[in-house]
This record gives structure tokens, C-alpha cells and sequence, in this order.
């Protein structure tokens, strides 16, 4: 739906067929409030287009008092744009089709960006008498003769970055326009402080935030609503989307998607945090780690092979090596429940929903599918709950 | 073996000593069947010279009755290669090697392409006479001169895109003649309708399909003869070798060799699908997962750190986090075969030969080394079977 | 700490206030061994400067007996950097700073490259009577003109190069002069003999060695003091850091620090090599499995999900998918130990300190928490060793 893209701010008007320009021009002006006096008009396809340009044109307009001013791009080679045609005193006359081009389509000239401000009524008398071309369309670049024929100054205001004027119209140019923005965003945060090492290999969205002395390494792509914090490193091959990272945390060839990190965070090589991890500050995830859905207390480490999903676990709890969170029964999910300063023995399986106390241990292998007291231990298949105080011995853990 | 390169249909002659072009064209023109009037040759260290541009080389040649024609490329910068001169009619006096220029060997001019037309009989004659040069080998390019000497015209076409001409005599040579075609490559997938978004960081061999709205994202490798169907994602940081993904499938992050996709399937990140792999719509298959020689039937579930090997997976059943078929024995591969319907629990070992029939589950840790029949429960290590229907439980899946 | 990123053979002088070049350079000059007649002086902000440069500097400020000579860029268009002005001999008789300057700021011109050779007794005496400019900082640029009022002869030496003179001056310059450097890294090993498939997806530290016919392919990071053989394949997608790779290995899509790899060993996708990981001859790493602080012996095989830690493997020994070294029991670190020729089942979890012995197994899902001899097998949960000698059955691997 348009109306999703737009927001609520944005009023539009659906064009019913596809007849040129002049006549989508047409059903836009004829939405407008009364009290518009002057409106820009521009097309969907040129996504470089900058405010600044604009503004030009609208002050350029205004302050000359024209019916009719146009944004060009001088000197350029654009086989494909209409030519601008100016008489000895600088007024736009006319404005030729690439088609009807008598010179070399080659040679660099001034061209038409497709941006143009009008004064509305006489724009809207205008229109009521525009003509269909031969393909019945109608086209507002006639306008610009029409104008010059009853005696109104046009005007063509040239574009500071003529670049700006590349519009989309197949899937190269839009890889090329692409490449444009992408070097506008990686120059801004390359301005703003943060190092990019390799630009040509990173790939980052236009409302990423990053802050101070965060180091981009190459082959990373950041995307969506992403927040990175200060003095952290992402990648080299980190795939980051909406997630939300605070200072000093290093993110080394992993996925993190709709992921929260606190601040010293260590995260991969090759772990995937889906939706809802929640990590609290100095949590530390190695290589193969999966976490979903779950809060991770201050300094957990999580270093190996392990399934963390629908989980709590508390502050300074050691999850062994090929630890899974059994969390689904074939029909509803259920949680796991860890305290702090616990430690969970490699290839342990917590059936949920199952709880595990804090300072508690499970030994190497168990199969744990009832709830284990604080400072218990729990060991074999399915686990049984030893009477004595766990020691944390050498089946807890890996490192 | 070059005959295996060239294949069937190509016949070959190899040159016994490196006696240069000239020798070399000696050793082909004697093997050429008696009824070729004209030839073309060509150098194989020039692999961007266009179809396009041979036909043209060959329609001068023809029509002009010419003894000998070359394709050139003018205004180029190539230090290089050898110089074209042309008398006041535009008919090619000489062909001077870079090494003998007297002028600036930085200034733009016409330089031999390397690709001839000749007329077969002259030739052969020609060649008869060449005389080496005082390295003792022989050049092509003396004919030039030769052809003026007796009086016959020889025409030089220009090519329509110079940089074809590139050769590749080092690595540094290669790598922008890649970098060229793979541009080719790209551009020509985008115009299909392809949408790559970062075509800088994407690599694509040159028989790779792809088909309509599928997007490749960044730092993307596909090679050999994948084959990709519409609507799908791929990347970033996929690479997919000789496999066949059909439309509406993702693959993020993950590797893929000599494996296939039927519709709608969903691969990654981190996962590996090795050669054998045959995924049937709708298979899921998450992060972290192996497969290999192994069918996968309609809607399986695979979402983390598993290894299928040689094994035939039923529709709908649920492979657990930690699943993985013992498939080896030092000596001999066995099959696992699993109905559909089924539910393999967490860190479940299917020893194998095993079976695991339809409806049937297993319980977490499970260490399967017995047939567990259809809609039976096997537990423990080793597995027992047990006599009641398995509810499918918490113990079964991940999510 | 400058002095460490210096090393032992320089010294250096700190300029306690930063007031400006001229004020650097007073200091540096009072740091100087009496018997120093002519010295260099350039800032380390550009690191293009090559030493070829520098000497030709030297040679012709020597043998024309300069008190002053200085490197230019003829051409440039480098809006901030000072303007040379030369007489009709060509002699330097002015510097005029880019905010000085009358002409269009991006005319191309020549330009200074702040590499500079003085005779030191002149340099010291003008040092001392520099006098600062309005912000109060005194700058070395003012010394050609007080050279040439002088009556001294002022030569500037174009450098033949002249993007060696691009400077840093912020994170965007920073990328720029990082892109030429990679350039000239990736382009010296190609001119070696090193394929780079995709150079522009590939980065490369400058210290990094490789041999001959090596392939690079896209989307890899080597780094540091990183060593590679001849005949590798090395990527897609790979991270190697300060690793030693010998010749005829493959690493895809895997991670390597402070690794070492002997000839013909095979690593990936998605395998993690940690600091200390040491693997003989013929290793096959496969996918998902992580090493440190372990040596492995000739021809081990670890397909698939392994966590090897702190352990030594003997020759021919097969690792089963799932094996993971229990090597930390919270407090301190121990060591597994397994013979040649053994073979590891699936899921075997080995908690250290433990041995395994040559010729001897363990049965799939066993917990070995005692010593196997030799030739002996373990199976269960806590394993227990069997009096019979072990078939090499299904329940020890994958493949």
C-alpha cells in the first residue's frame, strides 16, 4: 500500500491510467489545498535529488515571480534526458525530447532533471489545454514551450551536484544510484568518526547510527534501524540488522537480528542472535551460539555450540559447549529458567520448562527435565539431583 | 589435456616448439580440411573479443576479397601493442611493435588487436617464406608489410568497443579482464531482471541463471552451473557451487555444493549443504546445519546444529537441535531412513543402518541403534523402545 | 606508548606544545647527532611517500649543495595543499598557502608535498628566528620564501608519482590512502605469482606472504604476520590472522588466528582455528569445528561440530561430529589426550584430564571421564571401557 510507504503526513492522489506527466500532474493539482500558491513537482525515480537543489529552485522561482522554473544539469552526458535550449539571455525556450536531438546524443549538454516549480493556477489553466502527444500521453515538458510562446519567463536553475539528477529506470541504474548513497552514508559516518576500512566492501542502510571510533572491517552489512555504540568493532563478514549495540562490543563474522547488546560485549565468530536476545553487559559469545528470545545476565559465557532459546539466565552463569534449550513441544514453547552463578556442564539439555538454580551445576551429557534446587547438582539421562553441594569440576565447562 | 577444454567438437594441433605466431599459424593452416577458403585467427590470451566483432572482420574480409584483414582498436592508450599505420586511403601500410615506435608510447593511437582474417592459400604461401626474426621465432605480424609489398590491400576494421582487446598476459592482466567480464555478467542479469544490490561485492561465474525479482545481496559467490529460480534471496555472504534453487527460496549466509532446492525452501545462516542434498518445498533449515546425500521430504523442519548424511527424511518431521546420523563406519556409508510425520528429539544419535518410522519420536539424547517402528518412542542410551504412542512432548524439538 | 610502535632503532623527540611545523622541527633538529650535515624532514600523515622519492630528494639537494630542497606534485588538484611558485629558471621562490591563493583552488597545479631536505646549520639558525604567524604557531612553509630573500637557491623535485603526496587528514582520506595501499599490496602479490580472483572484495595487510599459484577468492581478510604456502585456496569468505599456512591447503569460509597448518590440510566452511591450533600434514577440518591450544596429527579427520581444546591427537585418529574436549573445570584448564589410529564417536564428551588411547574408541554419546587404553573401547554414560577389543563400528563416525 502507498499509503503505508508515505505515512500518515503525506496526502497522495492515484493517477487512474497511466497517461504521461502532464496528466498525473493534473490529478495532483487538482488535490491540492486553495491556498497553494507555487508547488514543486518531481518524479519518484530520481532518489538523489538533494533538498538543497530544491530550495534553489523554489527561491530561484519565487523571488523572479515565473510561472514556470526547471532544476537542470549542465555539461552532462545523458543520451536519454531532454535538452535544455536557452536564447541569448540566459531564458530557457524550449526543451527537446533526446529523441528530436539534432547533435551528437554524446556530447555533454544541458539536460532537464525532471524537477520543476510552478505557479499553481497558471499550471492548472495549463493543463486543462495540453495536448496528447501521438502515443496519447500528456507531457509537462510541453509546458516549457508553451510558457516561452505567451511570453513567461522560464528559468533553469543549474543544479551545484549534477549527479543528483541519475534516475532509476531499469535495475543498473538502480545498482548505480545504489552506489551513490551507499558512498553518501559511508562518507557521513566517515565524517562523523567512525572508521570504515574498506568502503567498497561494506554495505550499510541510510538510517544506521554509529558512534565515535567504531571500526567498520570489511564485507559487513549493516542494516535497518541499527544502533552501534562507541569504540566498538564489527566484522570483518558481520550481517547486522535492527539491532541495537552499545559500547566497547566487538561483533566478528556473526548475524545479529533484532538483537540488543550492552555495553563490552563479545559476540562470534559464526553465532546468530535472533529476535529477543537480550545480552547485559560483558556477556561473552563465541563461535556457534544461537540465542533467541532470552536475557542473558551480566558476564554469562557462552562460548561454544550452543541453542539458547525462550531463556532468563542469570549473572555470571557458564553455559557449557552443545548446551540446548529443548523449548518446543511440537505445539507450545516453553521457558528455561537459570540463575546466577550456575554452571551447566557441555551437551547438558534442559528440557523446558525446567528451571535451574543459582550457584546449581549439571554435569557432562544430562538430561535435565525437572527443576534443579539452588547450589544442586544434577547429572545423568534423564538427571537425577544429587543430595551433595555441586564442586564446579572439570564436566562444567569448556574454555 | 587441452582435448577435454576444447571438447568434441572442437579439433586442435599443438605447436611442438614455441616458435611464435608465425610457426604456430603453420601448424594450423596444415591441418585445416582443404575445403577452407579463409580463416580467422585468434589468440586465446584475449578472452574479451567479441562474437560481434569477428563476424565483422570476417564480412570486410569477405567482401573486400581481401588477402589478409585485422581487427584494431583505435585510440588506445596500450604501450604495448603494435602500432597500425595506415597510408592516405586508410589501407594498412605496416604494423609496427611497440618496441620499435619512435613516438610516445603513452599516446592514444591504433593498435593490432591480435585477430586476423586471412585468405587460406596466401597465407599458406606466406608462411612457407617467413623468415624469423633474430630470436628464431616467427611473427604474424610480418605479413602485414609482406601483403603491401605485393600490391594487396589490407584493411583494418576497428572494433565498436576497444577494451576488448585487453589480453591477459599476468595475474595483474586477469584480474581487470575479470573484473570486465564479470561486470558483463552482472549487467546483463540485472537487465533480465535480476536485482543485485551491491554488485561490487558479488562475484557470478558466467553460466550462472537466475531468474525474474530474485535479489542477490552483498558478498554474494555463485559459481559453476547454479541455476536460481525467481522471488528468491540469496546472500549476503552465500556461497552456492553447481546447485539448483528453484523460486521463492532463501539462502542467507550459508554454503551450497551440488545440492537442490525445490520451491520455497529457506536455508541459514551458517548452514552447509553438500553435494546430494535435495530439499522438497517448504523444507526449513535454519542455522548450523549438515546435509549431505540425504532427501528431505515436503515442509522437514531443521532449525539448528545437525548432520543429515545419507539419509531419507519423511514430510513434516521435525529434526531436533543436536540431531546427527552416525552414518559411517570406518569402512562402509549406511542410510538412515526416517518416515514422515516424525519427531527427532535433541541430541539424538540415529546409529545407522537404523529406521525411524512415520509418526514415530525420539527423546532427547537419545542414542538410536535399533529400528524404531511407526508411531513408537524410542528413549534412553541406548534407546529403548517404548510400548506406549509417544505424545509428542517437550523433550522432541526446538523452535 | 610511541617509542614500542617505533621499535629500538629510532629515537624521537616529543614537541611539548603543538606550535606548528617550524616548532616540531626546532625540536626535532636540537635531537640531532652533531655530525649530521643534511637531514629529511616529512609528515607522518603520508604514508603514499615513497622511499624512491624521498632519495631522489636527497641526491639532488646534495649535489646542488641546497640549503633547502623540497618534493612537489606537478598537476595536482588538491585544494588544501600550498601552491609552488617558480621563476623563469625554474628555481622555488615562493610557497603560497591554498587559503592564499588567487586562482580557482581546483585548477591543477604544482603543488607542495611537505617533504623537505635541509642543510642542517641553516636550518637551525632560520628555526630560531621564525617567527610565529597570527595563531601563534611557526611553520616550516615559511622558510622558502626567507630562503630565496636570502639569495639561496630553493629547488623543488617533481615526485613521479604524484598520489604519493595524498594525505590524512581525516577517516574519508584515511579509506582513500588505505584503497591505494591495498591496491599496491594486492598488485605486488600478483605480479608474484598470487591469483586474487575479485581483488576489490579482498583485503590484504601489507605483511602478509604468499607463494605461488595461490588463489585468493573474494570476500577474504588476511591479516597480520599471516603466512601462505604455495597452492592454496584460500576463501571465499575467509578470515586468517598471524597464521602460518603451508603449501597445497584449503581454507573456505573459516576463521584462522595464530593458527599453524602443515602442507595439504583442508579447513571449512565455517570452522574456527583459536590461537595454538597446530595441524600436521593431510588434517581434514570440515565444517563447524573449532580448535585451540591442540596439535593434531597427520591425517586426522574432524568432519563435523567438534570442540578440540587443549589436546593432542595422534596421527590418523578420526574425530566422530559432536566431540567436544571438557577442558575447564572452572578454575584451571587440563588436557586430553588421544592416540593414533583411535577413533572417537559421535557426541563423545571427553572430560579432562583424560586419555585415550592409540587403536582404542568410544561409542557414540559416551562421557569419558577415565584414562581408555589402548586399543580398548568406552561406551555409556559415565563411559565404562569394555574388556574386548573394539570393532571400528558404526557408532564411531561420520563422514
Amino acid at each position: 500500500m502507498i499509503g503505508e510507504l508515505l505515512g500518515d503526513d503525506a496526502d497522495y492522489v492515484i493517477q487512474p491510467e497511466p497517461l504521461g506527466t502532464g496528466d498525473a500532474a493534473a490529478w495532483g493539482v487538482g488535490a491540492l489545498p486553495p491556498d497553494v500558491m507555487n508547488l514543486v513537482l518531481l518524479g519518484s525515480d530520481s532518489p538523489l535529488i538533494r533538498l538543497e537543489s530544491v530550495r534553489q529552485l523554489i527561491d530561484s522561482h519565487e523571488s523572479l515571480g515565473n510561472q514556470m522554473t526547471l532544476l537542470t544539469a549542465a555539461d552532462m552526458m545523458a543520451p536519454d534526458l531532454g535538452r535544455i535550449v536557452r536564447n541569448e539571455t540566459g531564458q530557457v525556450m524550449d526543451l527537446i525530447e533526446a529523441t528530436d536531438w539534432k547533435g551528437d546524443q554524446y556530447d555533454p549538454t544541458e539536460v532537464n532533471a525532471g524537477v520543476y516549480c510552478f505557479e499553481r493556477q497558471w499550471l492548472a489553466r495549463c493543463l486543462e489545454g495540453l495536448q496528447p502527444t501521438t502515443n496519447g500521453e500528456k507531457y509537462l515538458t510541453s509546458l516549457v514551450s508553451l510558457a516561452a510562446s505567451e511570453g513567461h519567463r522560464v528559468d533553469g536553475v543549474a543544479s551545484e551536484m549534477p549527479e543528483e539528477i541519475f534516475g532509476v529506470n531499469d535495475r543498473v541504474q538502480l545498482a548505480q544510484v545504489e552506489a551513490v548513497m551507499q558512498w553518501q552514508v559511508i562518507e557521513r559516518l566517515m565524517r562523523s568518526g567512525v572508521t570504515v576500512q574498506d568502503p567498497a566492501s561494506v554495505y550499510i542502510d541510510a538510517d544506521v547510527a554509529i558512534g565515535q571510533d567504531t571500526v567498520i572491517r570489511p564485507n559487513t552489512t549493516l542494516l535497518g534501524r541499527t544502533r552501534i555504540g562507541e569504540d566498538c568493532e564489527i566484522g570483518p563478514n558481520s550481517i547486522i540488522q535492527d539491532s541495537t549495540i552499545a559500547s566497547g562490543c566487538r561483533v566478528t563474522a556473526s548475524m545479529l537480528e533484532e538483537a540488543t547488546l550492552e555495553d563490552g560485549v563479545d559476540v562470534g565468530p559464526f553465532s546468530h542472535l535472533r529476535p529477543g536476545a537480550y545480552l547485559e553487559s560483558g556477556v561473552h559469545i563465541g563461535n556457534y551460539v544461537e540465542v533467541k528470545e532470552s536475557r542473558l545476565g551480566q558476564g554469562v559465557l557462552a562460548g561454544h555450540f550452543s541453542y539458547l532459546g525462550d531463556a532468563s539466565i542469570g549473572a555470571g552463569t557458564n553455559i557449557g559447549a552443545g548446551t540446548i534449550t529443548c523449548n518446543f513441544d511440537g505445539k507450545d514453547k516453553h521457558r528455561t529458567e537459570i540463575g546466577h552463578g550456575a554452571f551447566i556442564g557441555c551437551d547438558t539439555l534442559l528440557v523446558a520448562p525446567v528451571s535451574v538454580g543459582s550457584g546449581a551445576a549439571t554435569g557432562a551429557g544430562a538430561v535435565v527435565n525437572r527443576d534443579v534446587p539452588d547450589d544442586l547438582l544434577a547429572v545423568g539421562v534423564p538427571a537425577r539431583i544429587m543430595t551433595r553441594k555441586p564442586q564446579i569440576d572439570r564436566t562444567d565447562s569448556t574454555e
